[in-house]
């Protein structure tokens, strides 16, 4: 069964290492949002795509779920100590990634092409692309004015409360190359439990059209997100954060709804907006928990096609 | 005693921290090459400049003279296994200090402003200028083409054969504020032992006139540098490599010139070109030699003030 996934940072990064493991290489294509990408200190940063590689890569940080295992911090504390921003942790072995990316991109490279190079040297067998080449920037819009996605979620915390999103470049973007045909190869697209707003609508708005059936997996459970702020998102604009609300969020696009035990109470309510559902533990702690997730889905989309 | 110093890298910084040892900080401006100024990773690198500050701030590695004491080197292995060129190594705390210029370069500061706070975050008690806020690139001409200085320097080892210099932005670049300033207020302009031709040279066509005495100190030591290119490229220009070249190259600017005491048979040739001269030890082993030097020259000027 060959299957695209999308992906955000934390959340997606651990499914979609869970479907690496289950799935053939060839089978799998990961497509990452770009939307959160920015520039700081004259460097070329995807926090998404870069948390995915580590993850996959068996190099990310099991503690946050971001950055890299072992990491150091001498660079960004000389920084620091010039009177240089540390808002943005900037480890010394993830801030290789960001020169080299950085070089390539001034060289006129794209950053499907960096993405596959560096994918190569990291030995990562799966395949990971961007979701578009051209820059789609996430802008939050709050009371306190328009904000760039990591100021608002690194350096102002997800303090400043929503009134929506724009994704400034999102119509002139085009998917990254092999996006479009690794959706047309794909029996399934599945929507990881990434945040909604911010990391899936990105990749939505570039992908625009998906011939195939899709399933979603809430990151929301019971009410809450494991982690960012997709819960705190919701309520501010509104909606009660519930797995029925990712449900609702999803479902002119989705077949099959993906969501936590702890929410089988919803399941009658999610079937009534006519999916699917599968009520499994979502909750993602050891990789055992990534693999078993990603077999019990790839299960529910095969009992389907 | 108002001291002004212009200064490369190695050679020109331990110098510098010999005068920094003997004289009042508000006494001490040193005027720093940044001819061999470049980009590398998107960040604006500034070796001479920094190789003063980190040997004035007491920094500096001192078994290579440049770079940081105790250096780690995770963010360039990291960058190099991506396939980054490593030619030149970055260092990660030195990093920091790239990190932090670029990014204030691309808000708009000035590289003076920008060295004067870093001189003030490492506690630097003495005057540190870059010679212009404009850039000068030099470019080395050689018998395999035109070569970026770094690019010669470090990544060519400084193999192909020199047939001369040039200096791109020289023409409009203005000595940066206080250049001037620090030279009128000076009792004396002191050339310290660096590259007469790609340290030295740079600095004098930025400044164009100095109406104070100047003394040089010759970077040639028995035929031969101590460090870096400088005896090669007389050789390569046709001129035998030897204090009397060095002090020949200086002789229509200075009025002093200070040799080492293994060249002591050269003293007759180069009083000839009717300078002042002190011989005396000017290899700078240790901080006390750095002290002893500055301390010795400082008199020399005194008994012809």
């Amino acid at each position: 069964m060959k299957i695209v996934a999308f992906a955000g940072g934390v959340g997606g990064a651990k499914f979609a290492h869970g479907l690496a493991h289950v799935l053939p290489p060839e089978d799998l294509t990961v497509i990452v949002n770009t939307g959160d990408d920015f520039e700081h200190y004259g460097l070329y940063i995807c926090p998404d795509l870069d948390t995915v590689c580590y993850t996959l890569a068996g190099m990310a940080n099991p503690d946050t779920g971001w950055g890299r295992v072992n990491e150091t911090w001498d660079v960004i504390e000389n920084a620091a100590r010039l009177g240089g921003p540390a808002w943005f942790r900037l480890g010394d072995q993830d801030l290789g990634t960001h020169l080299e990316r950085t070089r390539r991109m001034k060289e006129g490279q794209t950053l499907s092409q960096i993405t596959e190079d560096f994918c190569k040297a990291w030995d990562i067998q799966s395949m990971i692309l961007p979701m578009s080449d051209q820059p789609v920037r996430t802008m939050v819009e709050t009371e306190e004015g328009d904000l760039a996605f990591q100021e608002y979620f690194v350096h102002r915390r997800c303090e400043p409360r929503v009134r929506g999103f724009r994704f400034e470049g999102v119509e002139v973007a085009e998917p990254a190359p092999g996006v479009k045909e690794a959706i047309q190869a794909a029996d399934a697209v599945i929507i990881c439990p990434s945040n909604p707003w911010v990391s899936i609508n990105p990749i939505l708005h570039v992908v625009k059209s998906i011939e195939k059936p899709v399933i979603a997996i809430s990151p929301i459970i019971g009410g809450k997100t494991v982690k960012g702020p997709a819960a705190k998102m919701y309520h501010e604009l509104g909606i009660e954060p519930s797995a029925v609300a990712v449900a609702r969020h999803y479902c002119d696009l989705i077949t099959g709804f993906v969501f936590d035990t702890v929410d089988r109470q919803l399941e009658g309510e999610i079937k009534s907006l006519n999916l699917r559902t599968l009520v499994t533990n979502t909750l993602m702690h050891s990789h055992d928990d990534r693999k078993q997730l990603a077999s019990h889905i790839l299960s529910f989309i095969g009992t389907d096609l």
